[in-house]
């Protein structure tokens, strides 16, 4: 039973209103669980293993709530394609190759790499419709330390040849993964119907039939743009508004047993006000990836209004929608898309502040991977999910509060040419 | 005389629409400007030094049109603050230390390594009132090999009472600046009236006859808010529109002697018709600042539309309303930002494609360095300011055409945790 005490300067939330800040503190982890944040040293620590983080930050851990593993190879290229033309000539043309075992070893280790190595703690991932690559994928995340959901993709119609599967298979290919990857502590598997144009009804009852019986989470793209939410009324008139299409079979926060079902919906960026609703009633959580909204022009989703419905609202990287896996940047982002939409939609609707994107990175994101453990918060009994950072590579002259520091530090990550994340911890253990 | 010729990958621009690829290519420079660029090496490059950046990226370097070189302290800082309390919290908080020698020394050393060090080769710069400071910073500035415009700021009304100077002293100094770096070659005097709210008449008079008197070229901020057009109306009723204020001391790209005044304006994300007119008249350059417009709310400058009037668009950081003094970061948020106003403002306006911004970046900015001498191109006569690129520390499984890992290189910039920028090179000076 391992106990450490982290000595730093400790920067968390509460609450999204504003961060607690203690200069030269200590964060005690008891068997990889948050014991207790300290302003002072004293002998009750004494049997605990001392690292010595003097002068930089110690924060909580970031949670990207919406990434594509197997799109990283083309993130950064292509940007000025529709979405579209992006999706066919990059998206598509790249899952295609998950079939060949070279091939998707070769890029699923530089994901599980890069995000070993990226501020990210904890993520929800999808992968692609494939078995073998998808549970390769399972066990090298397994390996890094970090905690994830991962799900097969399932496609059965509208989609390329190579990547429309039979319905037999993609569900019966989503139960073999199930039970393959039972051993697994870190990685689990997480129902991923890819949206609802690329599932047939007939695909979405296998998809029900296996929530219900293995009690699994499930996440999807949800009123991304306007020509997607379209397209999804032509195929489904008979649901009166998007959301509707995942809700009918009890994948849309609640079973049709009336039974929680943890559900992460991608974007939703033109949700109406029944699927905005909808989501509040059913606790789904919304995983803002304002970066791809930028990139494929999606526009601005209505997060002020969001939060006042107690919708539940996480950040996402969407790579490669996003072209960066960094939440640091996913949290700027966020930030500046709610000042446009404040500027230029609704200036009703007052912009999110630093403290409480970083709280939806956290503590609201948290609480959708509470299956695992509590997470989210440097509070007794939370996962130790833990970020040093040294901010000294960005020189200045101020003398700046521990609060600043980490404002700054998110808004200037980029400028990071060495350093920057200086030691990561997930359930307590050190990943570097 | 020296004569150098770089080996790589080659990639630039003839014109907005699409880059110009050469793999494994000749970029010779001979004594500092551009000779030619080659697809073959042939004996009558014997006389020249080979530098060999096999598989590296051999790209024009960047220019940051509108940068405030002493709020590069706080940049990333308190940017959930709304703009007033902004400037008032930092920007002027700030300005007014410059009047100390220990501080502006360390403040600016800092600032001007880390330019040297970014993607940026020739940037127009915003210092504070102060001589001094200023002098040292042209000082060092010229030592750092960077080609620049530097100018003292000019502020006799509306000011916090430290940062106002008498009228007076604000044109004398002006000038003792302008004689006193006669002797610089690479750093150049430019007349900086903050903006119309913060300078009399009496002291715009007297920046026309320093203009006149050593033919100077101008730069300042128009049009950036809604307020602050408010507050211009307010402060001059006879004029018809902001850029008047300007226009009437023959300010504004043409002086009252209708010669050419080379003039820089930071923002102009609200500038009405009639003054979108004068603009593209007056040959009046555009420094449009994305990142500074989306982190202190002002708005979508109407791009598309500058460029279809035959206006001068050029890019820049505005560090610290920008958080970055990458311009790569700012290529990316420009495009990001006309694809949110063709969403959002007008789907008439195709949003900016990357060769549209990387020009806009290099050639069209370098039009107004001229007094210098040509550069922005990779033409022969050109200046050769020069990037060299290691994306090999971006790994993916993906053979990318050249134009494609310049993107990738771009929207990646901030992933990048060492390497990057290899060498660069400005007016065939390898600064390293």
């Amino acid at each position: 039973m391992s106990k450490i005490i982290l000595k730093g300067d400790i920067c968390y939330l509460e609450s999204p209103t504003k961060f607690t800040k203690i200069k030269s503190g200590f964060l005690a982890i008891n068997n990889g669980k948050i014991e207790g944040v300290y302003i002072e040293y004293d002998s009750s620590f004494n049997d605990y293993k001392l690292i010595d983080y003097s002068n930089k930050l110690i924060v909580p851990g970031l949670i990207d709530t919406h990434i594509h593993a197997p799109q990283n190879p083309f993130r950064g290229i292509s940007m000025d394609d529709e979405l579209i033309d992006w999706l066919n000539k990059n998206a598509f043309c790249e899952e295609q190759k998950y079939t060949e075992e070279d091939y998707y070893k070769k890029a699923y280790d530089i994901f599980v790499e890069e995000l070993k190595k990226s501020a990210t703690t904890r993520a929800s991932i999808f992968a692609t419709i494939h078995k073998d690559a998808t549970i390769y994928l399972m066990q090298q995340l397994e390996k890094s330390g970090l905690v994830t959901f991962v799900g097969k993709v399932n496609m059965d119609r509208n989609s390329p040849d190579l990547l429309t599967e039979t319905t037999e298979n993609s569900i019966f290919d989503t139960a073999f993964i199930v039970e393959d990857t039972k051993n697994l502590v870190n990685t689990k598997p997480i129902l991923t119907p890819r949206f609802t144009p690329s599932c047939t009804k007939e695909l979405m009852h296998g998809l029900e039939s296996l929530q219900v019986r293995y009690n699994l989470p499930v996440q999807s793209h949800l009123s991304e743009n306007l020509e997607e939410i379209e397209l999804v009324k032509s195929l489904h008139p008979e649901a009166d508004f998007y959301a509707k299409t995942y809700d009918i079979y009890g994948l849309f926060g609640k079973s049709n047993q009336n039974l929680p079902v943890k559900t992460m919906m991608a974007h939703c960026v033109w949700s109406c006000e029944k699927e905005q609703d909808l989501m509040a009633k059913n606790g789904v959580f919304v995983a803002h990836s304002p970066l791809s909204n930028l990139n494929l022009s999606s526009g601005i989703a209505p997060i002020r209004t969001y939060l006042e419905k107690g919708i539940k609202v996480t950040l996402a990287t969407d790579v490669a929608g996003g072209h960066t896996k960094s939440m640091f940047s996913v949290i700027v982002s966020a930030i500046q898309m709610s000042k446009m939409y404040w500027r230029l939609v609704d200036n009703t609707k007052k912009p999110l502040t630093f403290p409480e994107a970083y709280y939806m990175a956290t503590a609201v994101a948290g609480e959708f991977f509470q299956d695992f453990s509590l997470v989210g918060k440097f509070e007794k009994g939370y996962d130790a999910d833990i970020l040093v950072l040294d901010d000294s590579v960005l020189p200045t002259t101020l003398d700046l509060d521990i609060d600043k520091r980490l404002e700054r530090f998110a808004y200037l990550n980029g400028d990071i040419r060495q350093g920057g994340i200086y030691a990561k911890f997930v359930k307590g253990v050190k990943l570097f």
